[in-house]
Formats: structure tokens, C-alpha cells, sequence
């Protein structure tokens, strides 16, 4: 018996080094930097009581029974809501409930995506992204960031030479990299989109962790503004603004397109959880969300500061970052040639653990580049963190 | 912008009849026996209740909080217990969690097919099967059924002059033939599937759903006697038995597959719902579920009495059908040539509808055919959708 050609992709591409440091990170007196995951304890319980308790006193079969492919229209108005606060306006026919992010991006890749076609990602991108364009067989191709994020001009000087089907773009508070698209960036990319009529995938898991008083207007909304909505698909989620392990995201589509991504959900799962969906309704009608906004904000902000602080006191002479102004990552890369899988073997020896940079590149790796994550790391294990990466290299020197 | 060449073919495989189909029968004073959905009322609410209060005052942040791409380590013991009593003996690594059958079905058609791959239904087959092996691009060949099920004779004649590589089926109280497979073709389908080295994929959603005090042995309880677990798949769900709102199923793969399975199912939604998941293990430590089955058989039982019955008292003399031994559906065939689907509008007329047999075929339907679901509708709405039917075949003669 054997599987089938992809799937033997899928394997590669999950490597060894990956599932050795997601093992060894739940090791006792390990601090991970490594996860992507929102620290549970500032989820809301009360909220989320609130919410469950009206699941099951109002319309409780509903949430047990099957339920349109779509998705709740309930729970499609209050995203159009939502999101009119984010600068989109949307109807409820372009709004389609996914269960996340991964499978809103899945669902778009089995639509979109023909063997052989041009996805470009940034570099470095979000490592699942990766492998989900590998998975439908996209030509992955990448364009350099720096602090304002995508370098725009080298996407154009791209796309004047090969035909692209689609950018893929965490363009806010990104995911590896930390980085955001920069206001001027963001229109020139849309435009860019409607010259060469390419799609643009825009998705926005962070958006709302923003540690600024600055606004970043969505692409989704550059493009209304540019007559290009045709060509900009919008995936959000509540995953890191409420909690991930109900699986409720969303896609926002252009009518050309809605068919296909319907009947890809109908095929694939045919609904997501309909308890997940009402829970999640409920919740929005408590009104708290903003108020958990808020607080995951200020928490994240302050473990960012400590991070980046303690890491450019004790590493500023051997890295260099970005100052993250918003989300869950901080990026960073020796000034000079050190290989980052290697080194992760010291540093897990001294107790604690990031994420390599090369997992998350499609081709031509930069080795010297780390991701490390803040949000579920208690204060004072994210000194200690920086205090044992410092010893790794003393040892590595 | 355009979508893809699979994408396409899912557009085309929605055909508008069945769409029209499923908007009409939420019309006021349509009986519809055209749906799968279980019956809400039978839904164990303070089973439900119980089970929600613990995820909510035990481990609740493991139910709001990432988790394994395969399935909470509990569940999947929990499921090992449950297919214990299915004659299935595995190990908790042998088990993956998915988001419902239809999930199964589709990780499975990605990690094994290739296009062009030969894959083998049941003629008549489930719609959503023959949907996913299609978005696989699988070359779909079809065997006939009895009443016995499919008829292994006429697939063995087909596995010595064709390269088949995977058979799907639906053995006990099928969907839509409402067949069950017997006990000496299970054995002669194993051993066929060792001699040749084809897989079979066992969807086994409605096993419990027994009218009868018959037991059928799983085919992969038959691998297991006869050194084949390596060649049979087994996938069902606590959609039938407990409610399918909450999306969860599982597979229960041999070890040659499980890593690409858990890797696509990482790459497809990261893991299934945590909160269902949750909900599920904490339901099934209740105790209740052996009386929620029995619950929902004897009333599943009673309906299917009362739908046959009357099918043969006032249609017998049109129709031939097979009586289920369990199950949620009633496949029945015209005892001339009529056109299901041309005559659905009548009987829409006149106020009950079902699905059209064509759908369920991969090729060369079988116009004159037509499926029936009785679980949902009460009692007395079955006996009038039987009279409706028969007024509806009055004015097509």
C-alpha cells in the first residue's frame, strides 16, 4: 500500500527538527518561546460561561444540529459588524465561517490553485501557509520584507516578468516576522493587484493585538476604496481574540468566488462546529469582546517590551530586530553566520526553546534568523529566557 | 480572476435540482424526506447539560486552548473503548479525531489517491463520497448491490482485470441503498482486499442504528482475523448517536498511514474543536450513551415500520424496496421507467419531496430510483407523505 505523491510531500515538509522541538518544549523547567499559541490564562471564563449558559437555554438544538455549509447567518451578521469597525463593509453572502484561519487559507488554495501556479508568500511567511500552497502543488515564490513589511517594489519587478495567481499576506502584526505593511505599501500593493490582475489573500489573525494608537487600514478596505474587490480575499479569526480551541474563523470572498468556497467547506467538513458558531455569537452579544481586546493588548504589549527590552540589552550586540507593534512574534537574526537548528540544540540544553527562521522560508533559507513568541510566557520566565540564550552563545562562541 | 479546474468540477457536481430541492423543503407544510439530519427531539439535552457543566468547571481551558492534530489523547481512549464493543480492537495511536465523517472521507481521498487512481463505490453510493473522490480527480468505477449489499462476485471480476486502489463502502444499513452488507461477503470483500492489495475504506456511521438482534461484524474486525489491518480503513462519527452539531468523528488507520493522515489534518483545520472534543469525552463518561442508542433505534426503528409500511400497502403495485435492518434511509425503485427527478416537482406540488436516485450514481444512474429519510419527520407526517406521493403518481399516470 502506499499513499499518494502529496501526501508524501506533507511529510517532508513537517520536519524531524519541528516535531523534536514541539516535544521538547512541554519538558519540565523548558521555557518555550517556540508555540503560536494565546496564553489560556487570560481567557475569558466568565464571558465564555455567559455565552455557553444562553447556548444551551436559547436555541440549543440549533447548536447540536447540522448546519449550513456557510456557516450560522446569526454569526455571519455579527462578523459584518466586526468587521465595519475594521474599516470593511461586507454583506452577509460574502461572509463564509471556516473552522480557522488554516482552513479558510485550505479551502482558498483547493479553489484557487491549479498545479504549476505563481503563489508568492513574503520572506519569511507563515510556515502553514507554506504548506498548504505546497500542498495544492503552487510555484511558490517569495519577496523580501523589512520593517514596513512586503517590499513592494521587488513584488512589482516580480509580477513584470511572471504571471502570479495570488500574494498570500499577513500584512499586519505579521506571522513569522513581526513586521507591518506600511500604509503607502498597502495601497501601491492593491494597485499593483488591480494592474496585473492578480488575487491578493490578505490574512489578518493579529490585526486587533495592536500595541500602538495607530490604525492599519486593511487591504480588504484599500481595496473597496480602489474598485479592486474582486481581487482581495479576506481571512480572519477569533482564535487569538477569544479562544482558538473552539475553531471558528472566517473568510470574506468576492461573489466569483463564493460557489467554489462553499462548496469546498460542504466537501471538506460540511459545516464548521454549529456549538462553536453559537457559542461564539453569544459571546459577541455580551458585548465583552472589546473588552477582551483590550486586555489581551496590554498584557501581550508588556511581554513584548520586556522580551525586546532584555534582548537588546544582553543579545544587542548579536542580534537585531524589529520592535513588533503589535501580535504575538518577535523576529530576529545574528549579525553574523550562526545556524539556528544547530545552536537550538545548546540552547534547549540550557532550558529554553524558539522556533528555527528557515522553517519558514519556501526556498533559500536564511539560517541565522529565530522566531520567538512572548504571549504564553510568564514575565520573568522571558529574562530568564534571554538569560539562557545568552549562555548558549557564550557556549557556542 | 478564475478558479481552478477541480473547483470547477465541484460547481458542477451541486446540480440546481438539489439545491431547489433542499430550499423547497423548508417550505411551510412540505414534508421533506429528503434530508440525513438526525432527529433533534431524541437529542440527550440533560445528557448534553451534564457534560457541558464539566468541560465548563474541569480542564475548561483545555477545551477553549489549542491541541493535537490527532485528537485528545482522552477521546481517542474513550472511542478505543467504544470500538471494543464494535469487535474492533486498537490503541489509542491507532485513532485520529476528525471534524465528522465528511472530514474522514476527504483526509483520507488526499492521503491515498492519486489522479487517476481507480477507486470502487457502491452503486448506489453517498453523494458527499463520490463528491470528495471526484475533487481527488479518482477514476470512480461502481459495483452493483442486492439486498445483500454490494455484490462481491461482480467487484472481483472487475479487481482481476483493473488496478484498483481503494474500495469505499458503506457496509451495515447503508446510505442511500439502505442495504447491509452480509456477514459471508464482508469475509469474501477481506480477502479479496488481501489477494489484490486494495484498500477498503469502512464508513460506518449508523452500525448502533440496529432495527434487529442481528450483529454484523466491521470489516475491520474481519481484517483483524484474517491478517489484513493493514488494508482496512474504518471511519465513523457520534454524528448519529449523539448529534452532529458538534462535528466530531474519527478514523481509525493502520500505522503505514497515520503520520500523513495527522499531518494533513494539520494542514487542514490543526485539530477538531476542542470544546466538542470535550463535550464528547465528558458525554461518554456520563454512561449515557448506551441508552441515548437505544433511545434513537427504537424510534428510528418504529418510523421506518410505519414509512414501509404504508409504502407497501399504498405503493406497492410502483414500487420494490428493500426493508432496513437499521439505519436512517429507504431506498426505493419504481417498478417501471419514471423519471425521479422530473417527478419531483409534483410531488413538491403536492407537498412532500425526497432525493432523486440519479444523485447517487458515479455513472449511468438509475433514473427510476429514489431515497427516503424517515428519522425526522413524526409518525403521522410519514403516513401523509405516502399518500402525497401516491397522489403524485395518480396525476403523472
Amino acid at each position: 500500500m502506499s499513499h499518494n505523491n502529496i501526501a508524501r510531500k506533507v511529510q517532508n515538509l513537517q520536519s524531524s527538527a519541528i516535531r523534536e522541538l514541539l516535544k521538547h518544549s512541554k519538558m519540565d523547567g523548558v521555557i518555550s518561546l517556540g508555540g503560536g499559541i494565546p496564553d489560556p490564562d487570560l481567557f475569558d471564563r466568565e464571558g465564555l460561561q455567559i455565552a455557553m449558559d444562553n447556548v444551551l437555554s436559547s436555541g440549543w438544538k440549533e447548536a447540536f444540529q447540522y448546519g449550513l455549509s456557510e456557516g450560522s447567518p446569526a454569526l455571519r451578521e455579527a462578523i459584518c459588524s466586526l468587521l465595519s469597525k475594521r474599516q470593511i463593509h461586507c454583506h452577509v453572502d460574502d461572509v463564509v465561517v471556516t473552522s480557522g484561519s488554516q482552513q479558510s487559507l485550505d479551502i482558498l488554495a483547493r479553489a484557487l490553485i491549479d498545479p504549476g501556479d505563481v503563489v508568492v508568500v513574503e520572506r519569511p511567511t507563515y510556515l502553514a501557509a507554506l504548506q498548504i500552497f505546497q500542498l495544492a502543488e503552487a510555484n511558490l515564490m517569495s519577496v523580501g520584507t523589512d520593517g514596513d513589511g512586503m517590499i513592494i517594489d521587488e513584488l512589482e519587478a516580480l509580477v513584470k516578468t511572471t504571471r502570479v495567481k495570488a500574494v498570500y499576506i499577513v500584512p499586519t502584526f505579521g506571522n513569522p516576522g513581526g513586521v507591518t505593511l506600511a500604509e503607502h505599501r498597502r495601497k501601491q500593493l492593491v494597485e499593483l493587484s488591480k494592474r496585473y490582475g492578480f488575487v491578493i489573500i490578505e490574512d489578518d489573525p493579529y490585526g486587533e493585538i495592536n500595541f500602538t494608537d495607530k490604525t492599519f487600514t486593511p487591504l480588504k478596505a484599500w481595496a473597496e476604496t480602489m474598485d479592486n474587490s474582486d481581487n482581495v480575499i479576506y481571512t480572519s479569526t477569533f482564535s487569538k481574540i477569544l479562544a482558538p480551541g473552539t475553531r471558528v474563523g472566517w473568510l470574506v470572498v468576492p461573489g466569483w468566488l463564493k460557489r467554489q468556497v462553499v462548496n469546498l467547506k460542504q466537501a471538506t467538513d460540511l459545516h464548521t462546529s454549529a456549538l462553536s458558531q453559537s457559542l461564539t455569537w453569544h459571546y459577541l452579544q455580551t458585548g465583552r469582546l472589546s473588552g477582551q481586546i483590550a486586555l489581551i493588548r496590554d498584557a501581550y504589549k508588556q511581554k513584548c517590551q520586556t522580551l525586546s527590552q532584555h534582548l537588546e540589552k544582553e543579545l544587542g550586540d548579536h542580534l537585531t530586530f524589529h520592535q513588533p507593534m503589535g501580535g504575538m512574534f518577535l523576529w530576529a537574526r545574528f549579525k553574523y553566520e550562526l545556524n539556528t537548528t544547530q545552536w537550538l540544540q545548546k540552547t534547549l540544553n540550557n532550558g529554553v526553546v524558539y522556533v528555527p527562521g528557515e522553517f519558514f522560508y519556501c526556498k533559500e533559507p536564511d539560517h541565522s534568523t529565530l522566531r520567538m513568541s512572548y504571549v504564553s510566557v510568564p514575565e520573568a520566565n522571558l529574562k530568564e529566557a534571554v538569560v539562557r540564550l545568552k549562555a548558549s552563545l557564550d557556549a557556542s562562541v
